[in-house]
């Protein structure tokens, strides 16, 4: 009944967070092979604890290459994210010097740049999976994952900040976006969902808290780089005083939607997928 | 020869920074009398030392209206940066709280609020001016300022910097963006231009220094929160290790350019006026 190749080893590149452990987690429980191809400076030595991998440079191209053929890597799936280097700090290798000489490395916004390594281990001969198809079900669903709702307030926020986080997601700049009260507390670049949230706290105003809002770039690449949120996502929310998340539905993978639903009840914040396609 | 208006009284309302006692040096080199409404919470001391004045909150908008009255005030300018409050901070008398009722507060970005206060200043009868009107020449001339111009790098990050500083202002969220190698390290929400550059110093990537670039918003009410730098700008990009700083040509309002200049040229970064029209 199963397709044999989704029965093959499964290769994990893994950044920084919690989301390449979960993988690992998701295909031991399935009995499925894992080999994990961890980032030097972004993943978590938690990850490949007890796990087939090897450790690799991000511009180590031509290495991380041959790791997954001599390990037998078919299908691949990239996760976590990787705090972007300058092209001088990635040090790449010839393989990686060839990549980027083709499709230049500065001209590339954040979704550019993945969309074309995608496209890259594609033409080496991989498969390549978005984390979501390994994982199943862990997409956002629309509505709330707790017992707490937006008021009038926090959705008139909502809605703005979505607006916000889409065209900020069209110039590929970030895909996050804190409102209070109608204004734009911060936006996120390059430092990531985590950083913004921490620095929001700072710039709380006085009265109803804000709210998070974190949506898809348009045309992002779906199988890299999908927004994420966790327990941890809602324990940052809480401390900068935000009164609630609102991610997008159906795109956006949820860590621990039950633990994600009882932090946020136990904080008193709202967790919400909106405008599902 | 002069006009009898110019030689009238000039009301200052003065929100932070070095603009408004700029203004204040301006007019007594003119021999124009000035009296100075410092906003609570917002103005610095030391804009109104040996100058008529009066302190007043944000919200008090009778009181400020009535200040302003009694001190024989026709022509007005405002200027310096207000901390955006929530409406809860702002504690609005009836006067403010009847302007808000009109006008909407949370639907409105910071231009679209400006906007609204000149336009209701000019309803009570006062003549708003821009603070490049009292200062003079001190917009910004297009071409560097100083000794150092921007490589083909740097151009290229000024390029980009400005497309994406256009993008954000269209939206009324903020003037500024930081630019390192074609990575936005950085985008201006409510936390100001200054706060921007201090947080890009922790997100700086090895290499080639990032630009700060400023623009004005599409539409942007010109008498109000023009994009602006002074020589503590280039004090901010060299300690957060930017290479230069690139600003809207005749938009922008630079404070003793002199001293931008050789700030600029003693620590060895560029400060360049951009696309003037």
């Amino acid at each position: 009944m199963a397709d044999s190749r989704t029965d093959s080893r499964l290769g994990i590149v893994a950044g920084n967070g919690r989301l390449p452990r979960r993988l690992v987690e998701a295909c031991r429980q399935a009995g499925r092979d894992v080999f994990v191809l961890a980032l030097e400076g972004a993943a978590d030595p938690a990850t490949i604890a007890d796990v087939a991998h090897a450790w690799c440079p991000i511009g180590a191209a031509a290495r991380g290459l041959r790791l997954l053929r001599e390990n037998d890597v078919k299908d691949l799936v990239l996760a976590g994210g990787v705090r972007r280097p300058s092209l001088v700090s990635l040090r790449p290798d010839w393989r990686a010097a060839k990549f980027f000489a083709r499709v230049g490395y500065r001209a590339l916004g954040d979704d550019g740049l993945l969309t074309a390594v995608v496209a890259e281990l594609e033409r080496e001969g991989f498969r390549v999976l978005g984390p979501d198809q390994v994982l199943g079900s862990d997409l956002a669903p629309e509505g709330p994952f707790g017992k707490i709702r937006p008021d009038a307030q926090a959705a008139v926020d909502i809605a703005y900040g979505e607006r916000v986080a889409r065209s900020l997601g069209a110039l590929d700049i970030g895909q996050a976006v804190v409102v209070q009260q109608g204004l734009v507390l911060g936006v996120e670049a390059i430092e990531g969902t985590d950083e913004l949230i921490r620095r929001c706290a700072g710039l709380r105003r006085e009265g109803a808290g804000g709210v998070l809002v974190k949506v898809q770039k348009p045309g992002q690449e779906q199988r890299a780089d999908r927004p994420t949120i966790g327990p941890q996502t809602v324990v940052l929310a809480a401390a900068a005083g935000l009164r609630g998340i609102a991610v997008e539905a159906g795109a956006t993978i949820v860590l621990d939607r039950g633990e994600v639903a009882a932090a946020a009840d136990s904080a008193g914040l709202f967790v919400i997928g909106i405008g599902g396609r």
